[in-house]
């Protein structure tokens, strides 16, 4: 039997879209004599739909547009994910589409509502197995999370007989390292169901979240047959072969897809991926970003050219007294490295003016942090000004480890629509640049970006290292802190200093409220700052007591 | 026996300063012979405490709390929620507190996890009910949730025996009108096991959630035997009084506390509690907020000032060429009638600046929306300058009705710390005020500033009937939409004109990015912005095709 995986870009809401991709893709499975075709989970509405699950109606769209498909696509047999309403409750499901119709239902038994998933909030658990005949196979459908719990998915599928083959559509999101667990989940289902296991992932971006594919089969001796493409649609096909009782051959139409590299070239294509959906996805054509002649911004501006094009994305340096003539010519050459559109707007005569304005405030003076942050406030508001003016995007460019610490200024830096690396730690900004340099294979991002001391350059001389401990430090911490939810103590126990830990503790606790008012990123580790790690602002716990 | 409840304002995370504050009530409910005393769920940490769950070391330290108290409370009987690490998993728990030790434990069966509530994200559910006996009473401790399915309720008492009280320790936030429900509830379950029930209820803000307290006590019949206060805290104690087998009697110790004289009043104390705890918990004395001589900064001033004292808020009035003598003048007013601190900035200025700066960027002129955006954002930086240099907090002024259609500038008039009103449609803004005035006696609030047409003045003769329907007609549509979640068929179909309720849809939809990125404020609708409505930002999906 032959089976054909539609790894497709799935646009939330968009139901007619979806369904229009989903027709094409179903055309071209036809001309390679697919017998069964399947997408990911939700394909539908795209995933996460969230709360557009509570309206009634949305949940009707979406079953008329299930029904509309099985009719359009009336050969072969194809299983597509969609929102179900069903006696009054709602389900996380995979409609089976044969002659026309809808003519078998699986209902998603176990849903994760922990991480970045809600998804209890939504759905009811289905109870049923669901084995479906195609060809001379048995094949047991199944989504996401289920094959997860290998130990419960035997008790579930216990008195479901014979079966040949385990099909499971996915909307897994992507983390950096991800995919190792992924495809030894896939490959351990095989082994101990001694079947062949077709695993069909979305891919794209939504929101906070990339997509990042990876479809693929595995065999029943539990060996990877072949992969689909990373961070791009594919449509991945093998043909199905029992061999006797015993075994389950799976024999791909082509050679796999290339992979990733390694785990940074991994990040950057969900950065280039995520940062284009969200763009695109949002009706945005063009990005805008500043350019201070700084490592992030620099990385930002490379990532933002190739996921848009070169012609879309403009820098703009907004020099100030405080900064260098080296930044400034370092900003410059970035834009002119990457082909980027470049505006210069110094902010010097409007910042006077609003230190004019405020000397009536009792002690206001040119010295403090409000004067600081005045700086990146003038910055963000000339941003959003031009977002205005030319309907451009803008991306806001703090790294995972300033924004972890508060080291930024609400409404200032952290203003725009899209944070891009705000979940990538500035060790891993560094790699990123020396990885932009790389697969260009030219100096993108100049020397001295890379080994500059960093500095807001807000007052004369500042440098982070005044503020913030060593970044090769300050990351280790916050790993620990953040993604491992270690205490202080244990922290100190594997050997990083006191003094520090306990600072960077208080810091992170202090500024909830300003990442909760900063714009979307995309998530590339295992806890990301947003719905992935929910804390509440007010909050008087310490970890570093 | 003679129950108190100690309805009280707890801190998330504040452990010590929570259970200090038990001590307190603890000794106070000494003097009056109490037998049985009982606090709120999880009022050893506060609720909800979120990801701090996820923390181990938190666990660990509420559970050294809890026993802690019991050690310190060795007198009576206390019972006293709190998070607990159990055999692997997480409970949302009672602790029964007798003899200076845990004596027993019920762990909350029912975990809600809609609306606001996210609690199978941390909790696993217990399963076993806990009658206790105290004095010659047969309790059932039960949690929240767990008595608003009766009819669950009554399988998942069916072997407890025969139960003289039904004891339900709650954190039960407050949205307008739902004291009414939930009284509904107490009476009914008190009807229906034929016994009493005593409700303990958490009072105080917490970020967007105010808990109103009203805990109560009813008897067997049904009968609300008396009622604590609202938004405050109190110790409410009753004697529990078995007649024969057939009947339980409650007899309070106090005649019932004063209730919110209506439902304005009812919104009007929530936001007052709301926003004095956010500031006080976050560590702030003061707030600022931008003074426009309009109806929501002069409702915004008038509760800052009940909430804070008249001498912990700063008024400042930012006048530009489009500003009227008119508003000018009722900012100056407002301030006045309130004796609040009051400062005048001129934004012209510093707009002439920003530009002449801007003259080169191609096609920038004084006529569009980005600059009158720009006025807003200059606000905006001032504020925020403000709030750097004085360590105030910044209070927003935006509506309901113009956070959910869009009409505010990002990083403008949303830039602050608290959105104290971003939960009260438009048409309850003018209801607050003239409660304002009604209880302070006086016209506080100057009738021109309730009388004169709603306006930006963001450019000459602007009014915000330009963009907008009617307010009585907007806010029909948006609790039909957001709180309700029509479809704009349904929304025709009772009687809404179609063009505008396409109109205000497409707006409610295409603003989501700017209700992500603006900060906290009180909910007080069944249904508020933040994490009760969870809505994608990339969606193409329109409930108006």
């Amino acid at each position: 039997m032959r089976v054909a995986l539609g790894q497709f870009n799935a646009v939330v809401g968009d139901l007619a879209g979806n369904a229009e991709r989903m027709r094409r893709i179903w055309a071209g499975a036809l001309e390679s004599d697919v017998d069964l075709l399947v997408f990911p989970e939700l394909a539908v509405c795209g995933y996460p739909p969230e709360d557009l699950l509570h309206k009634k109606h949305f949940l009707q769209d979406c079953r008329t547009m299930v029904e509309k498909l099985a009719s359009d696509c009336p050969d072969k047999t194809i299983i597509v994910g969609f929102p179900e309403s069903y006696q009054e409750n709602s389900f996380d499901s995979a409609a089976v589409l044969q002659a026309g119709r809808i003519s078998k239902i699986y209902r998603k038994a176990l849903l994760p509502n922990y991480g970045v998933f809600d998804e209890q909030r939504y759905f009811q658990p289905g109870t049923e197995p669901v084995v479906i005949k195609t060809g001379d196979l048995n094949v047991a459908v199944t989504i996401c999370e289920d094959i997860w719990d290998i130990k419960w998915l035997g008790n579930f599928l216990g008195d479901a007989g014979k079966i040949q083959m385990i099909l499971n559509i996915s909307a897994s999101p992507f983390h950096m390292g991800k995919i190792k667990q992924r495809q030894e989940i896939v490959r351990n289902c095989a082994k101990k169901f001694n079947c062949a296991v077709c695993y069909c992932n979305l891919v794209g971006g939504q929101d906070e979240l990339v997509f990042d594919g990876r479809s693929c089969f595995a065999d029943s001796t539990g060996k990877m047959a072949t992969k689909a493409r990373a961070f791009e649609e594919d449509l991945l096909i093998a043909d199905i072969v029992p061999v006797g009782e015993e075994a389950v051959q799976v024999r791909p139409l082509e050679s796999p897809a290339p992979q990733p590299s390694d785990l940074v070239d991994e990040v950057y294509q969900a950065l280039v991926l995520g940062t284009r959906d969200y763009t695109r996805k949002n009706g945005f054509e063009k990005a805008l970003l500043g350019l201070s002649g700084g490592i992030d911004s620099s990385v930002t501006a490379a990532i933002a050219a190739a996921a848009l094009g070169a012609e879309n994305v403009v820098g703009l340096t907004m020099p100030s007294k405080f900064s260098s003539a080296e930044t400034m010519t370092d900003a410059a050459r970035v834009a002119k490295n990457l082909d980027i559109g470049f505006l210069t707007i110094s902010i010097e005569p409007i910042l006077e003016q609003f230190n004019r304005s405020l000397q009536p405030v009792p002690g206001w003076d040119d010295k403090g942090v409000a004067y600081e942050n005045l700086q990146a406030r003038i910055r963000g508001t000339i941003l959003m000004s031009l977002s205005n003016h030319f309907g451009f995007l803008v991306l806001t460019t703090g790294n995972k480890s300033e924004t972890a610490v508060g080291y930024a200024t609400l409404y200032g830096d952290t203003a725009g629509g899209f944070a891009m690396i705000k979940d990538v730690p500035k060790t891993l900004v560094y790699k990123l640049a020396e990885h932009v340099n790389k697969i260009t294979g030219r100096q993108v991002i100049p020397a001295d970006v890379l080994n500059r001391p960093p500095s807001a350059e807000l007052r004369p001389g500042q440098k982070d290292s005044d503020a913030l401990p060593d970044y090769d430090l300050l990351d280790k911490i916050l790993k620990g802190y953040i993604e491992e939810d270690k205490s202080a103590q244990q922290l100190v126990e594997s050997g990083l200093p006191q003094d520090v830990v306990h600072k960077v503790i208080r810091m992170v606790d202090r500024n909830e409220y300003k990442r909760r008012l900063s714009p979307p990123g995309v998530k590339i580790t295992p806890k990301a700052f947003g719905k992935d790690r929910r804390l509440p602002i007010t909050n008087r716990y310490s970890s570093s007591p």
